[in-house]
């Protein structure tokens, strides 16, 4: 899932979304609640109207954000509180008001609110965080399935209702994951998402965490893996039985001239592609590829010119999409043969 | 023709641009000059080739920038010192490297060197300059005659040659533009520009000054007024004879939420549009004005979101070439019909 934080992946008009394949965009609760607005959304007929977008749409619950974008924040069973940081204006946010603001977003998946354990943690901080976390997952169920039907955006999308997904946490102890896990899905919900990772530990524990939740979580219901990761993690991952990721990765490096193409990552700040002729990626379809060259490339981003942003991220969202796509691919062919499903790209 | 100073017209794809029916850019020579670069340019096969655009291109002579944007510009007969306004390092433009410059940059219709001469002018700086703009007029087709076979960028764009522009200039006097587009005909250039206009002077006097050098310049060859305008003045110039004409104004005033449409201008970062859900112009059919509504336009822009400023342009951009297209459409009617063969649109 791109990262569509305000409404929008930076700098990528919608229809040229649609034409790289993106099936569902991932938007931030607390970004959106701040600007434009919860009920601004809602009045103009929830974000698939408001943004023009007619796929799927996932909302986080705004705790990620909350946890690290704000500074004074209070955090007390019933919820949080945060100063915007926009304008230092106080907010508070509750699994019942983050259930609200999603409703009113009227994405077609909503998070239950989460606390986002801090990393490193003693293991009695992790169990005090995940024991938060998994009262607040039954207050954003209960709230949810009280006002699930006053979704707004029924009409637009045509598709059926809101899914509110779990979020499971208990920071890097496998014990507590597993028990944050088990009673996760005690509590019930139609997908599962492992939260609290890439919060700055060790990639290799990253990964430990991944799979020993994996093992407890149903495999006939979606697994979404939050904030992950690179393209070699993407198909690291699925091959674990990640169903779905979101990350800034790919559109946030392309901001900062980081290419991502199947000869490797290029810098493309660099002074050695200021004469290259050659396209980014001899390897990729996209309109990027197929049009320009490296050497303009790096005379828009030495230049500051805003076209560098919007074709850095086309590119690398293709880039990150054909990945994807030849994941999918590799798990269709492997239900037929049996044979290991996803294999990595090959590395330069 | 819009702008695409640095070799992009700013935060717009090519593709689109070619969508959008963009039949003839402009690029400026300075900045160019300054990045990539004009050897660099020349080595990637010309504008046309680096910029992936195979379409017209014309290059100004660097002149107007230099006048505008450096400080510490000396003016001697041989040319003009400058300094950069990017990192203070010193340049040099005469008539023979501005020529080589673009020959080099390999633009379609090239510029001659000319002095911009600054308002408000006694009339004896006015002839001086007039004058000086004069002999470098002929060092510039010298030149240009001499070196026109070095273009670099036949092969790629398959047309035949460069076209050097002659610029009138003489302040605003009536008689000195009347001689210096007499003695600038008397050089003999394929097309005529006038330049000197929208520096600081006010509009009916612009409109004075264009209308009277009109009568002295050939209607068999292009009338280019450059630097110049707003929707209805390009209306208005292209009745008065004006054949071609170039301006930031579209692209510049999009980058500040400034919007024109069919019902006059609209500033798109104003609280009342902030729940509007219809589209920016209901007249026009662009990609942005089919798909966004204002609401969205208007977030986007609050929010400081790239995606304002990609979306601002294309819309600007259609308008104005909606705008040409009528023009042409009514002069093409007013030829069979004999009619005044423009109309301005209709105001709101």
């Amino acid at each position: 899932m791109p990262v569509g934080t305000l409404a929008s992946v930076k700098g990528v008009p919608q229809d040229i979304l649609e034409e790289l394949g993106v099936q569902i965009l991932l938007g931030n609760t607390y970004h959106l609640y701040l600007r434009p607005g919860v009920e601004q959304v809602r009045k103009l007929g929830g974000l698939h109207r408001f943004m023009a977008w007619p796929r799927a749409i996932l909302t986080d619950s705004g705790g990620f954000q909350v946890f690290s974008l704000t500074d004074l924040r209070k955090v007390t069973e019933e919820g949080v509180t945060f100063r915007s940081h926009l304008d230092g204006s106080t907010h508070f946010f509750s699994p019942e008001s983050a259930m609200d603001a999603q409703i009113g977003l009227g994405a077609d998946i909503i998070m239950a609110f989460d606390e986002c354990t801090e990393y490193p943690a003693d293991r009695e901080r992790m169990r005090a965080s995940m024991e938060l976390t998994l009262r607040w997952a039954e207050r954003s169920k209960k709230h949810f399935e009280e006002h699930k039907n006053e979704v707004p955006w029924r009409n637009y999308v045509g598709t059926a209702a809101q899914s509110l997904f779990g979020i499971v946490q208990g920071g890097m102890d496998r014990q507590l994951r597993k028990e944050s896990a088990e009673r996760t899905i005690e509590i019930g919900f139609p997908g599962y998402a492992i939260g609290g990772l890439s919060v700055g530990e060790p990639r290799p524990l990253t990964r430990e965490v991944v799979e020993s939740t994996l093992e407890h979580l149903p495999t006939d219901k979606p697994r979404y893996l939050m904030g992950v990761g690179t393209p070699e993690e993407i198909v690291e991952y699925a091959n674990l039985g990640i169903d779905m990721m979101d990350c800034v990765l790919p559109t946030r490096a392309a901001r900062h001239g980081l290419l991502f193409t199947s000869e490797g990552k290029i810098s493309i700040k660099q002074a050695r592609h200021a004469g290259d002729e050659a396209p980014l990626d001899p390897n990729c379809g996209c309109r990027v590829c197929q049009r320009y060259s490296r050497a303009y490339l790096r005379h828009l981003y030495a230049s500051n010119e805003v076209l560098a942003q919007v074709l850095n991220t086309v590119h690398n969202l293709s880039f990150y999409l054909d990945t994807m796509r030849a994941v999918r691919h590799s798990i269709s062919l492997g239900k037929e043969t049996g044979s290991p499903c996803v294999q990595s790209r090959p590395k330069p």
